[in-house]
């Protein structure tokens, strides 16, 4: 076999045999493939997709490119979930303490955010003393003492995704339903989960604009699951506005934890989508028979605490300081908190998460490069949500400040992020569809 | 701009504007643009096509990206012919000489030979001595002086068409009309060309292998020639067997010389093609009147030995020996001529250009990669042409042959390449059609 045969294969629109499959993941670990040839090939395949089977065979590959972590030892279904990625998404920490806290096994690795986008490690981090990178050893452990452990993926996890995921963003080749598909379920299936929760995101501020690619996204995704007999559901969700309040590491830690202590009210957005998530990550795991019932487990597990109580205890595990959960404020101790507004007033009719994101980006809460640090505690806190009414001057928004450096431009773009309108606009669904 | 937002906008299917094929060719030339984005962009290309324009500013910017050879101080039109590539393909070293015997002027830079494919250039150097690294001085100095003069390309000719060249072969962004299109005729048109005569080969043994791909190939060139004001005619000629019945260095320049003395008759396919590019380049270059006029005059440049003495005089001006050009079955002595056989009898039916230049080349007639040296002696002279009878044990070719190493492969190749029927198969055309 020869890459330039199968680069031309995909170019003229047919489809890859498994052989073919492992013959390209092969190249792209051992590095016998180059990187303009994976670029082409991977371009071949945005222009001319993939099938579900080419797509099975592709995450196939790809997990097993490197080493695949076994969990069979801990008891129960091990059950993960997984976001697309989106702005002020602190789904994670709200719904996997709830579900283990009702009683389900939650082993999770976790990427770094990148961009506009917020990353779970770096939000774990927030709270002093974490230590994210766990030794195998310890990860299981902290699941077997507590059913919930969130850590950094280990070193040789899925290595093909690695690099096919480092060369797609400067390639022009990231949205690619088959390559964004075998990229998520590759990793969560080396990582050893039995069951995948994902919540794809829909709209401005994520990768997938429209519902229908959205959709197409998590049925593809689902039906790798099935392929490879792991449970799997996904849940298409909006990211046209930020799903909650707060942009930022510490900002996020501390509104999952107000979350966790009952200080939302049940029907908030953030905790709706946390709950759909936690509710098929409770049924996937045979803990609960149906949505309902999972639904008053998990209201049980905030108004007893004991959701909040899981988060604690991980974190504890993991080397953080208690004070910090104890008093979230002091997560997000900067040296100015701005207020922004506007000159005009009306309802919020319009608000771009994407910009919003990038406007934490430039206060130090986001990083353009791998290499960049950030600051766990400045970001965004918005005082008012899509549909609300803004008067003029009135602050919309809070900046949480520590470097004015960029403070201008985090302003304008802050501005410019919400439309006004003369009259209230409709809400659109906060969660379009469920697919299993 | 970004390289990957244009990368983006060529995968979605829209058309680049002038400044944007600027700035990517810029970044090709200057490094700025990496080998990975480059090969997608490519094969983004290849996936979703470009419009006129489009194909027209891309010709451009690379004819721009380095040096444009000023022919301006020669007199008359200079007109230039350009194969496709394909197997024994002497067209140039008889086309040319006719053309400048009948008073045209060709000034024309050629390339060197990959793989089954011959090239000029290696064709000039089987006669010692010719230099075919000539100066700008000297290579107008020869074409004032005779009309004609074919060298190498200069170093810094299209320096963006060299890099992309080299990724396209292994990144399986070859067969894109839009990227050959601007290929060939940049370097035409940095070349100084005001007229070019394409030959746009179809069929096994070339690139197109169908004559519709070979038409819109050969439809775009003739539409940048026009959009850019030179007077371009493409002709698109079979390459499902081999046009002359040499393939070899020495052996080709020995049949080209062949021709030009009047050995061949003059419905010959080898001459056929001939005449029809030179009857074109005759009337781009304003010199006959139309082509039949332009017909009677190359006739007469064979019958009078005019081409022949031209092509002499171009040779001994480069430093050739001009004792090999009077003598030409020096230039193919070897050690054994062996001939080729069949233990079947029949018609020859279908001949496989590709493998007989494969074959030529596994007798060191061509080369494998770039810096691979060449014997020009050696090749294989076919006995029998298409639609001919072939007797069991009847040679039906002959094999040049100085070292013996691939000779049992070469054998085989040879062998594989014809196919006998019982019946005389119908004979496909010569000249498919001319597009101008």
């Amino acid at each position: 076999m020869h890459i330039t045969e199968l680069i031309e294969k995909k170019r003229d629109g047919l489809s890859h045999t498994g052989e073919e499959i492992n013959f390209i993941i092969n190249g792209v670990v051992d590095g016998s493939i180059a990187d303009y040839q994976l670029t082409a090939w991977m371009m071949a395949v945005c222009c001319r997709g993939m099938n579900d089977e080419e797509t099975a065979d592709l995450t196939l590959a790809m997990m097993h490119s490197g080493d695949i972590v076994d969990l069979s030892e801990l008891i129960g279904i091990k059950v993960d979930k997984h976001s697309t990625g989106g702005v002020g998404d602190t789904t994670t920490l709200i719904a996997a303490p709830l579900v283990a806290a009702c009683g389900g096994t939650v082993a999770k690795m976790s990427g770094r955010g990148l961009a506009h986008s917020g990353g779970t490690l770096d939000k774990l981090e927030s709270v002093p003393g974490v230590c994210v990178e766990q030794s195998l050893f310890d990860f299981k452990r902290i699941v077997n003492k507590i059913g919930l452990c969130i850590v950094g993926q280990s070193e040789n996890l899925d290595p093909a995704d690695k690099r096919m995921y480092a060369l797609r963003d400067v390639s022009g080749t990231v949205p690619s339903i088959p390559l964004i598909a075998s990229s998520i379920m590759s990793k969560k299936l080396a990582a050893g989960a039995d069951a995948i929760v994902l919540d794809v995101k829909t709209g401005r501020g994520a990768f997938m604009s429209t519902v229908e690619e959205a959709e197409c996204l998590a049925q593809s995704m689902v039906s790798i699951g099935a392929h490879l007999g792991k449970r799997t559901a996904a849940i298409i969700t909006d990211m046209n506005r930020p799903l909650g309040m707060a942009v930022g590491n510490g900002l996020e830690m501390r509104e999952a934890i107000q979350a966790l202590c009952g200080m939302l009210p049940l029907d908030d957005p953030l905790l709706k989508v946390c709950f759909a998530l936690a509710e098929k990550m409770l049924v996937l795991s045979d803990i609960a028979g149906s949505d309902a019932e999972a639904e008053s487990m998990l209201v049980r597990a905030i108004e007893d605490g004991s959701g909040y109580r899981k988060l604690k205890e991980m974190l504890v595990e993991m080397g953080g300081d208690s004070v910090y959960l104890d008093n979230p404020d002091m997560l997000v101790r900067v040296q100015e908190i701005i207020p922004v507004y506007r000159a005009d007033k009306g309802y919020i009719s319009h608000i771009d998460a994407k910009n919003i994101g990038i406007a934490a980006q430039l206060l130090g809460a986001g990083r353009e490069r791998a290499e960049d640090s950030i600051d766990p505690a400045v970001g965004i806190l918005m005082k008012k949500r899509f549909g609300e009414f803004v008067d003029a001057g009135e602050a919309f928004a809070y900046m949480y400040v520590n470097d004015r450096a960029n403070l201008k431009e985090a302003r304008s773009k802050l501005i410019d992020s919400i439309k006004l309108s003369d009259s209230r606009p409709e809400q659109p669904p906060l969660i379009y569809k469920i697919i299993e």
